[in-house]
């Protein structure tokens, strides 16, 4: 994992979300990393702050990539992109970068006191582990710290799900077809846990 | 407006989402017309068919803004990308290009047999006009026909709120931050809207 200053910004919830781009599956359901997109560095830590979300981690073994996370981080936190927008500084402040699962549940746990409670992302998570919205919602709202993943690609690999607490029901609508973007699925996720209502 | 043909994909809710970029506003408070986005289509393709909408609009004065969405939809309705990814070609056939509000208002009409609830989105928005997410979620499963205007850049300028018949309230969590990107907002929107609960 990366140095970076600890977080010391206020923020509402202990919630945490990581966007994992290794281990992930691939169309064919094959294990792979996917490559940062620059939006989804955006618009979800503009979702987290809005939600309030304590931090948000990008998860690359990645060198190359890490750097160019970083460098979107410079602009916007010290670059040009600080003056043009405070509002974006003050989202993209919510982001860490971590190499892996293991050094981002040490990051997690090192933030709280021990580990959050782990919950994974997916289109198609079904089971006994599946925990409704509203009882993590009110989880939440009684302090207790979690950290939601969502996969990049075409979703979470297997093995991650053996590393984590539980699931979170899919994000779908009426319809049989599913295929929302990470960025949507995320935005909906934060607004369903953390959303005014 | 351009010629398309009409949508003849059964589709669950009479809902459509139109996508402007003219008039909007800049970060001044400026009214501009605004760039399209890649990302928007499809994500907000992706976020409809999810949810059942009919109909995503794209709304831009702009030959060359309308050229780019076509020569997109070319490449995923009947390029290389149908093949590539079959379920990219089912959200993207909602899309449709309209010139204007104009434009946009009579090809809905047209749609429905008659204009339908046009309601806009924004992060700012109060009063008596604002209807709740629950009411119009309950109109729209009584089959009521919606169409929801979502503002690009800064988002919808103030001379479309005098052309619709009402507002949905703001997305926003707990904290005074609200700075969602428009294609969270869209999501969230959808999900509060059409939602399976």
């Amino acid at each position: 994992m990366i140095d970076v200053p600890p977080v010391n910004r206020p923020s509402a919830f202990k919630v945490a979300v990581a966007l994992v781009h290794y281990p992930v599956c691939n169309k064919n359901r094959e294990t792979i990393g996917s490559a940062v997109t620059n939006l989804d560095l955006h618009d979800l830590a503009r979702a987290g702050r809005t939600f309030g979300v304590d931090t948000l981690y990008i998860v690359t073994p990645y060198r190359d990539q890490q750097q160019l996370v970083q460098e979107i981080l410079d602009h916007w936190l010290t670059g040009h992109g600080a003056e043009y927008n405070v509002d974006r500084k003050e989202a993209l402040s919510l982001v860490r970068i971590c190499d892996d699962l293991e050094g981002l549940y040490d990051a997690a746990a090192a933030r709280w006191g021990g580990r959050p409670t782990v919950l994974a992302t997916g289109a198609r998570l079904e089971g006994e582990r599946v925990r409704p919205y509203e009882t993590v919602r009110n989880e939440i709202f009684a302090g207790r710290p979690y950290l939601i993943l969502l996969g990049t690609g075409w979703g979470l690999a297997p093995e991650v799900m053996q590393t984590v607490d539980g699931f979170l029901p899919p994000v779908c609508g009426y319809m049989e077809y599913n295929h929302l973007s990470v960025r949507s699925a995320a935005s909906i996720v934060l607004d369903r846990l953390l959303g005014k209502r």
